[in-house]
């Protein structure tokens, strides 16, 4: 087996969420797996300057209209920009961290459970008690895992995952990885797929 | 004949030359044409609070691969990213909106002459007399051209459509309208493909 692609992402980043939906069939394409590395944009902001689309003049009105286009353009047809947006996304983040640790098939699941409650049933997962609840909803042990939001070690592994994705030169989402080279974007997915037929070009 | 899609963009733009390479064949497999709009993107960025891609922190990195990584993706063989870059492209600007009031073939002729000038062979045509010269190989006459970049008609025409293109939304090159529905980047090519092919979706 190859090794992994690396999928940076903020659970608060629609090209995120549309990107979240695809690269795994892309990848297995070509016998490779996802690395999942949840991050906080807003700690890459501080770093880069960056800002959230929507809140800037022209481009957040562009940006509105293109999430919605772009994730028809994917066939993620459930796509809908939630009444409460951009969130804080600690709480999925840590809990996709802490299961990532213990089983990386049930970590993938809830990851994508809790993509897909915020952009396609407008779940609020910036609040911890709805987070958990659809990690519930996935099989993990609620105790558990509100215990883990409540771990230093769970919050210090999210800090280091910050860091890792500025050290690695993140500054966005979905920011993929392929042997070393970079991709920002969902639009950039026909890259990646050449990238992983071709090895470079 | 079906309206013309509108091509905003600035001549220091790595992305606006590759899109530029491709987007005629593009819309006349649509019984389109283009309406060419070369704009100053540093206008638009004293409005929309913007800047040029690789002065910014991690994302300047970024850009400067994948400016080189989107050319050869698009079948754009010839780009090398200019030593001087950005550049101003005021004269390139001013030259292109003269000619288009005359002709529009030639109009159409030179931009592409100014663009491969300087994204292909590195010449620096923020010099007015180097972008007179690149149009002059087109067949422009060298002193009716030199007279309109000082025409202050023509400066009026550039401060128009820079406005004009504030109006529409435009934030970025190279950017594309078609019908009314905005397009942002070389990456966005394949929705302009479907859109023409589909009407919308």
């Amino acid at each position: 087996m190859k090794p992994p692609l690396d999928f940076y992402f903020d659970f608060s980043s629609p090209y995120g969420y549309i990107a979240s939906e695809k690269i795994e069939a892309l990848a297995a394409r070509h016998e490779r797996g996802v690395d999942w590395h949840p991050i906080l944009l807003g700690a890459v902001f501080k770093h880069t300057g960056g800002a959230p689309l929507t809140e800037l003049p022209l481009k957040g009105t562009y940006a509105r209209r293109d999430f919605v286009r772009s994730a028809q353009f994917h066939g993620v047809e459930r796509f809908r920009l939630p009444s409460t947006f951009p969130i804080a996304t600690q709480a999925a983040a840590r809990l996709v961290l802490w299961l990532k640790g213990r089983d990386a098939m049930l970590a993938a699941a809830t990851l994508h459970a809790l993509y897909r409650a915020y952009f396609a049933a407008g779940v609020d997962i910036s609040a911890p008690e709805q987070a958990v609840a659809v990690a519930v909803s996935c099989g993990v042990d609620g105790a558990a895992a509100r215990a883990a939001l409540a771990d230093p070690a769970i919050k210090d592994a999210l800090r280091r995952e910050n860091e890792q994705a500025i050290a690695a030169g993140v500054f966005g989402s979905p920011f993929i990885v392929v042997d070393g080279e970079p991709f920002w974007g969902v639009d950039r997915l026909d890259h990646v797929a050449r990238w992983l037929a071709t090895g470079g070009w």
